[in-house]
């Protein structure tokens, strides 16, 4: 399997396809830019959707459903979102199709022609501030505080799994307030979700900050984001949360009464995070040898291969292992027990490691009479041998550390792959050179900004919040600035 | 609110869609056809979605995600699977926008014109079927236990909310085997667990079986359906698994080499429940007061309405409550307790009512005083006194009563209108009379069955499993039968 499996040395790009495809991960389909997400890929997925939901409804919001389509005219009214959204977007124009004149296929029924074409949806801010206008009349009504799981289509000319795909699978909140400062409060809690969630569960590193105005959402009056930093130096925004300020509102004509009995249009934010996480998450940790996985987010955290000739040895070893893979699994620990007599144990070692498990227990008679397990763990690809007392204790302990360390390598490296950076001459050149976040001074304005992605493909990623204020001379423009931003090259 | 909400005596339809819309369970979209599935009862449909997904996985199904677009060509592969499937539907044919030349709105590029047109997955045999022709080499690769929880459109003239919805959300799953005999077994594995579900879970009475091939599946050799009975005498056909033989191996030439080292071509299954399930609830156990839910699938199972004036009051009150919420809330039991003083006691009942909450609970300072709490359960509408020690037993025992009750209830009525018929006029009088299913012979001819649909609108919904053979006359064409067969009007 890894003999046709390129180095991250050798070629990044290919090295991630390969892996994606290899693990089992997804694979492209016959429709152009539309992926399927395999079984292995998907239990990923899940484990990504059911702490986020959890940490949703925790802070008080409901999971709703609202229609794939969108009239195409719902687009156009609001300014700036037409403008992102409705450009390329796969469009339904009939509702039938009938069998070919010449008898061979099916064509599309000229007869069933949509008055107005349905967009499907990019994004679902229109068709659910639509919706709000009949649920929102007073400040009684208020928040609404929903979040939806769905598929979105995005028209891409380049698309890469998990990276950038016409469908991908995702979650977007959308909510109601009353008050601006309630909406901005809700914006900034969900972006600190997202944060713990990359950090604590996926074990990836993040900055928090703000969009640049050309960056923002469109349709946003403030866009927040979390930043990582991928093994290649490149940077990947994980998730974004919206201050949507009145602009859906006004568009939809959302009032409501305040408690001075005055009507008012409502205050709006939005946030998603999609299978995009699935691309950060394996390039962040992943390998020469494979997939590597935060223990948290593996489908299954230990696998126990037995070492066996006979179906006597495989007994024993059973009889063995069963106790210890229950006692795990009663502690919430996945395991795998692959009793397999199908497959050698080096192929089952190869598998486990390509795949990305966490911790690997080999068993065989030798250890059985020792009282002994080889313990080997994904991250560093060390192994040793344990005593068997107390074994459930020593996993759950590793799995712990091998979070840990995962976080801690990927910030390192992070660290290692930020640079301060004062010059355009160097700006380019460490862009070139190495890659990273380049933290620097920006003039602030647009066309600076417009210019430097221009020449360098750089964008900023984040004016991370509670940025020291810095006097300092734009590495572009050389005009003043205020502050340090981040650049990069992004995904 | 129940002021504008008619009976089901004075009209079941508009009964139902005030129902749906009052208790907040969905509503119309913009989008012609296309419903908004509102917190509540998405909240109910996350429950059925767990309970299935559990069931699917202890049964070796894993789940995955296929495109939602379907080009076009792939429908006609499959002879029948095209005629049943690729008329009404979402047709994709550009897949850009641009501003309109007269600066008003959007219009469609028609320089973005596809090649091929897209349609939106009305079910996805063929897309699934066409991915596995490269997952399937052999025997070894067998069998595949996919499952895919989606989005679905069929382009539908007439539309009512969760029962007839141009987009609705499902559960789709496709298995590939080595024998027939095993697609078989898988096919009634799944029958099965469908049943299981709707009796024990959803409290709906179904009788499991056959569909006539005129009702088939398009492209199935043969399809088990659940079929239940609603209160206004109509049948809903609650879940479908259907053994698709080889035919969609052979339309995607997907092969494996079998143990003999011989290619042959695989067996396939598919299998699916719909937000149609939230109709067969709802018209299952609701009444003229409002929803209600079996307790297994309410979000809320146990309201508790405090009774109180001023704010010492409450303290007391709440100070009796938490501990009881909490001792439910350990037990697994989802506990409401509705504090809000911007709400009176009497409002809060009818809505808890209304939205069919299994068990409310009233506590005034004089249950305080006398240690007793009111009781009313939402099936029989019934209220007593209860003392409150060891409460939170009587409430779990309670919640087994409704559960067992609603159960019970609906299998009473569907005894009570399932009715042998003889003959072709007691046929008509008992289906325009009475409805309800209707156990009668039929010669086995697809003729005879569209004649009796195109005079009375019945069709054959079920050939029950296990049927015993019976000698009789075609009710309709008076020619000899082996069996009995149940007819109904349906949804």
């Amino acid at each position: 399997m890894a003999k046709d499996f390129p180095t991250r040395d050798e070629n990044y790009s290919q090295w991630y396809n390969d892996l994606v495809i290899k693990a089992d991960l997804a694979e492209n389909s016959a429709v152009r830019g539309c992926m399927v997400i395999k079984p292995y890929g998907y239990a990923i997925w899940e484990r990504i959707q059911a702490v986020l939901d959890k940490k949703f409804k925790d802070t008080g919001h409901s999971n709703a459903y609202f229609p794939i389509f969108i009239p195409k005219s719902f687009f156009s009214k609001e300014a700036s979102h037409v403008e992102g959204f409705a450009k390329e977007c796969a469009v339904v124009t009939h509702y039938r199709l009938k069998n070919s004149p010449d008898g061979k296929g099916i064509v599309v029924d000229e007869d069933a022609k949509l008055e107005e074409e349905l967009i499907v949806r990019p994004t679902s801010e229109t068709i659910i501030w639509d919706t709000y206008r009949n649920w929102i009349k007073s400040y009684r009504d208020l928040p609404v505080l929903i979040n939806q799981w769905a598929n979105v289509v995005r028209w891409e000319m380049r698309t890469r799994l998990f990276l950038r795909t016409t469908e991908f699978l995702w979650q977007e909140g959308h909510t109601a307030h009353a008050t601006r400062e309630e909406a901005v409060a809700e914006a900034e809690t969900m972006l600190n979700i997202y944060a713990d969630f990359a950090e604590n569960w996926m074990a990836i590193p993040v900055i928090k900050g703000t969009k640049s105005p050309a960056e923002r959402f469109a349709g946003a009056i403030e866009t927040f984001a979390i930043e990582a930093l991928m093994q290649d130096g490149k940077a990947l925004q994980a998730g974004t949360s919206h201050f949507l300020g009145q602009n859906f509102a006004k568009a939809f004509d959302v009032k409501y009464l305040n408690r001075e009995n005055q009507l008012d249009y409502v205050w709006a934010t939005s946030w998603g995070v999609s299978t995009r996480l699935m691309g950060a998450l394996i390039m962040s940790h992943s390998d020469d040898h494979g997939l590597v996985l935060p223990p948290k987010l593996a489908p299954t955290q230990v696998a126990i291969v037995p070492v066996f000739k006979t179906q006597e040895q495989l007994a024993l070893i059973t009889a063995a292992v069963l106790p210890i893979k229950k006692a795990l699994e009663a502690r919430g620990v996945s395991v795998k027990y692959d009793d397999r007599d199908t497959h050698k144990p080096g192929w089952k070692f190869t598998e486990y490691e390509f795949k990305g498990v966490p911790v690997r227990l080999t068993i065989g008679l030798r250890d059985l009479e020792q009282g002994t397990v080889e313990v080997a763990r994904r991250d560093t690809l060390e192994k040793e041998n344990l005593q068997l007392t107390d074994i459930e204790n020593k996993v759950i302990h590793l799995l712990d550390q091998i979070q840990q360390n995962l976080y801690e390598r990927a910030f390192a490296f992070r660290e290692n792959n930020t640079f301060r950076v004062d010059s355009w001459e160097e700006f380019k050149r460490v862009l070139d050179d190495k890659g990273g976040f380049i933290s620097a001074h920006w003039d602030g304005t647009a066309e600076t900004e417009g210019k430097i992605k221009e020449e360098t493909k750089a964008t900023i990623r984040v004016i991370p919040l509670n940025n020291p204020r810095e006097e300092g001379k734009c590495i572009y423009s050389g005009k003043p600035s205020t502050q340090r931003v981040i650049f990069a090259r992004a995904y």
